[in-house]
């Protein structure tokens, strides 16, 4: 038996319709009057199956369905926030075929030895506050009430005073951490955000490892002048020296790095920033990736000698900034192999793939055993309106998830005791 | 006889104690309270002298002495105008340097065959409309009525509506033109707003030549991706394609173009500027320059080329917008002679040079013989409140200017058949 699709994309026009900017992608953050909308449609559909319902202290969604529902329970979920102006697909489509596929179980009573668990990880996209991945964060204990506290959004509105007045009890933060047994593995299903499936021609992605992430923010100054009256020789150009090395960014990235590193400046900006005269300061920032960790350490040395040997040419000075640093996850060889086996065997058109962005799942994975099912965005696209997947591959993806979990909840091996 | 400097520093401070923006350099907007102000007290200097006085159309202020009052002018000065937080030598020199020339020849008795006139241009920075040079170039015929009411300010204000909120007449920008033969020669001191004096440890410059101008606007446009998950291959990457070519750009008015090039990318904007997604698109601005025109049309043929191949090479769409261009101006071979003569004979330390920057003196080149001064400017800086000029080298121009004046009008030669 597979998912019923039709009544999957019923759930999916309900909630895309649910956004505070129609005609201009999904904007639906979390804790906002759209949040609570979703929210509460999603909820009565879990009511409707009878699930075991919990609402945490950050606002994460969890919803069991077994007999035995204090074993260790097999989680799948994403999540339902998104960016300003954001696609329909981001994390919304793995919450969805989590609840579908709860429904077909419940349907076909299938005899499971472990609970199935809904979750929906609240500010994923990290929209409020800037931190990404906030629910899931709070949920590993990476954040405690008082940090909460402190972190803020524009309006100088913390996280505590935000998540309180959605109506949650946030200081219960200690008490609903996740538990090392709680879970047996957990499993999510989330488009690709990038272009490797389609350029392959692929339905599936079974991710291997979340790249681990730095980001630094650099400086270079130099003398500010008049464009039309400082000779090339006497200048001291911070744009120069920006230019150089945001080129050699690329070309280090390609061909000095390892394969899988990846290497982009996204943000730049410049002082005074008027045409006809030579800047004073150009600041820009380096998002360095790699689901291999030394090849985030190779590039960073490389990219710090760089700076260091154009501010030399230039006679400019430089600050170079760690502003961001996240590690590389390599998720469960165990999952993996499961995903892998119900592909071949019911010949999904599959392929092993990383992961650049990071994800909620990631951040379970001192705790439990992660697993990821990626499937196409066309163009690469995500975070913009335009963000698309096909219903054939959403349809693969869900059922290729429903037949992995349906395997998981009922093998009858050693996993439980991982 | 020279210049009373003390009497000069006194105007000098006058002058600069009149800014919008106390301790924080000279803000003096042509048509504002404090163009008003530094107007109201150099107008009675002038009237102190006796000087024949006029205030044009547009605002340029025009003040004449000598016995035969309609002989062709040896015309002098410059503008009082600034920038937004500017230096105070920018301008203001040349204007006062003209002031204190006409009293030392009034108190000298100096026998004169030719008028002397003061001329102070309005609204040289553009800083209202972002029209640099509006007064010069109205008083050579570059703008009419019409064309005035057009150009608008950020607040929608046109040049029409605010010139004549100041109380002057713009409907006469038609009489006042400047005639063929009313100026036989004009003379401009000016701070050189570069560094080349400095580092050749000269007092003096004599401009040879104004550079020509031409100001390109550039946009790429690529794929915008998630930076993490787009692998360097697939990426269309506008931000490195910029880099290309503000790398190349640097690089080839250093080896590839005639010496006397410069060229500058001192803007530059991103979409959507967020440090973890490739960029849609890069604008920047390149300002090329140089004093022989085909120097220009050297380097704009191979930047065309370059963009052209790093667009090919990323992916990327393309567009060049020429938003700009002026021509190059040769100053006066004979004045040049002039200025070069007496620098000479009194042992001023001099050279010769090229302006980068553009000049009013430069807009009255097909109607009388041009000649500029240039005194150093501290580590070339200017538009700045940190542009500078010392005592010295002030007091070397503006008796190198005296004197090159003081020859000019009582020269028995063919001068004024020219």
């Amino acid at each position: 038996m597979g998912i019923n699709f039709e009544r999957m994309m019923l759930d999916f026009s309900k909630i895309i319709s649910i956004t505070k900017t129609p005609g201009n992608g999904c904007t639906r953050f979390s804790y906002s009057p759209e949040d609570k909308q979703a929210r509460q449609y999603l909820l009565s559909q879990m009511e409707l199956l009878g699930l075991s319902i919990k609402v945490d202290a950050i606002g994460n969604i969890r919803a069991k369905f077994g007999k035995e529902i204090d074993k260790p329970s097999i989680m799948i979920g994403s999540h339902i926030d998104t960016v300003e102006s954001g696609g329909k697909y981001d994390g919304l489509t793995g919450v969805l075929a989590a609840l579908e596929i709860i429904r077909v179980l419940i349907e076909e009573e299938t005899e499971l030895r472990h609970p199935i668990e809904l979750i929906i990880f609240a500010e994923e996209e990290g929209s409020n506050f800037g931190v990404t991945m906030l629910g899931s964060k709070v949920l590993t204990g990476r954040y405690n009430v008082e940090e909460l506290k402190s972190i803020k959004n524009g309006e100088g509105i913390s996280v505590y005073e935000k998540v309180q007045s959605f109506g949650l009890n946030i200081e219960n933060v200690e008490n609903d951490l996740l538990r090392k047994n709680e879970v047996m593995s957990m499993i999510e299903l989330h488009i690709e955000q990038g272009a490797v499936l389609e350029t392959q021609s692929k339905s599936i992605g079974i991710v291997q490892a979340i790249a681990g992430m730095n980001t630094y923010k650099i400086n270079l100054e130099g003398e500010s002048n008049h464009a039309g009256t400082t000779p090339m020789g006497l200048r001291s150009d911070p744009m120069v020296g920006a230019a150089n090395i945001i080129s050699f960014i690329q070309q280090a990235a390609k061909e000095m790095a390892l394969p899988s590193t990846v290497a982009t400046v996204g943000k730049i900006s410049c002082q005074p920033n008027v045409p006809n005269i030579i800047p004073k300061k150009v600041e820009f920032y380096i998002d360095i990736r790699d689901v291999e960790s030394n090849g985030i350490e190779i590039f960073s040395k490389k990219l710090k000698e760089k700076v260091k040997n154009v501010s030399e040419e230039h006679s400019l000075k430089n600050t170079i900034e760690l502003i961001g640093a996240s590690n590389t996850v390599k998720l469960s060889p165990r999952i993996i192999e499961q995903i892998e086996e119900i592909a071949k065997e019911q010949n999904y058109n599959y392929m092993k793939l990383n992961s650049g962005a990071v994800h909620d799942s990631a951040m379970l994975n001192n705790l439990t055993e992660v697993g990821m099912i990626f499937i196409p965005s066309l163009g690469g696209k995500s975070h913009c309106p335009e963000e698309f997947t096909s219903e054939k591959d959403i349809h693969a993806g869900c059922n290729l998830l429903l037949n992995v979990v349906r395997a998981l909840a009922t093998k009858k091996n050693e996993i439980e005791t991982f």
